[in-house]
């Protein structure tokens, strides 16, 4: 995409009603914009990530045989009644609002209720299980404060997926396939080396649950973390009972901030039961399904890479989920210039290679500050010095120095697939 | 994707509580689910069908100059009131909520105040117009009555596109268009011919608004047509003033049902002057930007194509938004069916061909009818039958008759790129 045509543009303003890192650049490099606290819009280049990051979750689900579905954001009183979750007192994220007819109505915060009574219609048999299904689901919580950005929003997208199972056997060897699914989708958006399996409170259903959780300083909670044996233990069930329970010892536990990227259950049969979910088995007796609910914040997810990701300088994209590879400046509009620019241009767009093409009439200084606010990958530069040299100057984002390398080096290091 | 893996089951009872055809086709074929009253979730195979709707809207979208983004469902009570649009007297379709702190929150059911707010922080010279931007939304109505299904839905799918432009004639460049956009996306979906440009109410804006009106008997509005100008009158606008401007006469016209599918406004500056959105032109004056709107609704239009294509034994899809152009139905499991089965459905999802591969034990009839019920293009048989002639059975899903074909005729047949 030509930055000419882009409506976006970046400003040096730190926005003064945000307080979290990730809110300022994204903000300030035109991915966002705030509608109100903890409510953000996703501009061009936002939507972009935040679709590179659905991809890569899709393909993993997928992978584990996760069906996609979408449910809907409207929700009634009367399902919610049935698992106790419905009174204010109980759950305190609710939005309500009414029908015409003076029904009440709830704005899902959360799917199992409704995906969990969906998919009763078409479970009889043992034959029809296990199935999995996920959504990628715009959720709205009426959160108390909303200051850390997109890290936790009023209003946010997440991949929740959802397992019926035959037994806890058959549960668990689910459990399992997803713990390495979102082990893999770490992995493949760059923070798998500071993402780790904790061990979290199980509520009401299990002892544990457990959350994936990424080092940070901007996390909002506290974990205890075994880097050798690549385990943490979450501070709200740290004590001697599940350390022992764990084999783990205090002195090899160092205490970490981190933030919650992915958060799995076991809900055993308590679910099925409040809401009548039964197959019938190969014996021909009746039984509860088995579930488990696996959640995934997409938005919180590209919220917590901007924060670690980012430098002084601006944000730093992982090659996977970057809006576009390459930011290509043409410095000057000389004839030589502008036509070698439009070429690479055509030549990595026709390549399946992203590129923001910033042919823009703006000094260097300032196409050099936007390439490094806005973070992507690799920097190109175009100028009548590059051409009169015969070589491109490309430059990393991390790279402290830019290099003149041959068009076939160029192409050869840009060339990168997600 | 295997039936037996798919977890939405069809059923042969008509839904007692839905009078509109499209919903009870799409939930007996397991496309949706019902929640409420106007409030539909999208099983795997709708949400298919939603998506490659959605993709070519979007990419007629891209093609005129339209930059995606998303902006949110939560909207500010301060920022409605700016145009007079917050007041239940004056627009009775809002859900309302609150924060915590007490501060009321309503849910986008448009989002015309909330995008052109933002589009403001962009906007200072009239080189950073035009621009054009859209979204896939989801709206919240709280309409009265719901009764047509996924026609018209208290939760629905739109795309709404917003245009940005210096001048009327700008303005109106960009309006027509938007206008040839729409005409390839309704003829890309299999609606072309019966599709027609409508002139109706412009509101307080202009005097016309422009619809673009399927004729359905399942329509909610009245439309007269010239099928020779190719274009309708909205019964709404229908009177002898606006006849003799369209230069229209009475007897060339026909009355019919119809739906509207599309509706596109000029909002002149009202709205930027509402807002105080400007733009420095190039003498130097301030002037008000010229708003326009272009919503379609995507849901609805599922909806439409649902109820026109069907027959009497189910929905009959279009092959550019069918969820798989084949239904593959295996009849038997002897090991020669079973084997030749497998390698047809391999070879056609390796070559992109989305197939349903019924590979449940059911009976031929079953499965005969489940292939019509759900509409794909093409069902292909394999059996003892067809592997004793060397042929496959082929049959167009509007075809009386089946054939009887080579492998190479099959592929040569099936191979539709949508």
């Amino acid at each position: 995409m030509r930055l000419s045509q882009l409506f976006t543009k970046t400003t040096k303003n730190v926005p003064a009603d945000e307080t979290a890192r990730n809110a300022q650049l994204l903000i300030q490099a035109g991915f966002i914009h705030k509608e109100m606290a903890g409510v953000y819009a996703y501009l061009p280049l936002g939507l972009r990530v935040l679709e590179n990051i659905k991809q890569i979750v899709r393909e993993e689900m997928n992978a584990i045989g996760g069906q996609e579905l979408i449910m809907t954001s409207l929700q009634s009183q009367e399902l919610w009644q049935k698992t106790d979750r419905w009174d204010d007192e109980k759950v305190d994220v609710w939005f309500k609002s009414e029908l015409k007819n003076g029904t009440p109505v709830g704005f899902g915060w959360s799917h199992e209720e409704p995906i969990t009574m969906m998919i009763k219609n078409y479970l009889s048999s043992y034959r029809d299980l296990p199935v999995g299904v996920y959504q990628f689901q715009t959720k709205l919580r009426n959160e108390l404060r909303a200051k850390s950005g997109i890290m936790r929003g009023r209003e946010f997208v997440m991949k929740d997926l959802y397992s019926y199972t035959r037994s806890d056997s058959e549960h668990q060897a689910f459990y399992d396939k997803v713990r390495l699914a979102y082990m893999r989708i770490y992995e493949r958006v760059g923070l798998g080396e500071r993402t780790f399996y904790t061990f979290a409170s199980g509520g009401a259903f299990t002892q544990f649950s457990h959350e994936f959780q990424t080092l940070s300083e901007a996390g909002e909670d506290t974990i205890y973390l075994s880097r050798a044996k690549k385990i943490a233990v979450n501070e709200e069930v740290f004590n001697d009972t599940v350390l022992a329970q764990l084999d783990l010892k205090r002195d090899e536990l160092e205490r970490c901030k981190a933030a919650e990227v992915g958060n799995i259950f076991s809900f055993g049969t308590t679910k099925s039961e409040q809401l009548g979910v039964t197959f019938t088995d190969e014996d021909g007796a009746e039984k509860y399904v088995v579930v488990g609910s696996y959640g995934l914040g997409i938005t919180r997810l590209m919220g917590v890479i901007a924060e670690l990701m980012s430098d002084d300088k601006g944000l730093v994209w992982p090659a996977a989920i970057a809006p576009a590879q390459v930011y290509l400046a043409r410095l000057g509009d000389s004839s030589g210039v502008v036509k070698q620019a439009d070429e690479l241009y055509n030549r990595l767009t026709a390549a399946g290679v992203g590129v923001l093409y910033d042919d823009r009439e703006l000094r260097p200084g300032e196409k050099f500050a936007d390439a490094d606010l806005i973070g992507l990958p690799f920097r190109v530069v175009i100028s009548d010095k590059t051409l009169a040299t015969g070589s491109y100057e490309l430059k990393a984002r991390r790279a402290e120095k830019a290099l003149h390398v041959s068009l076939d080096t160029l192409l050869a290091t840009v060339d990168v697939k997600a």
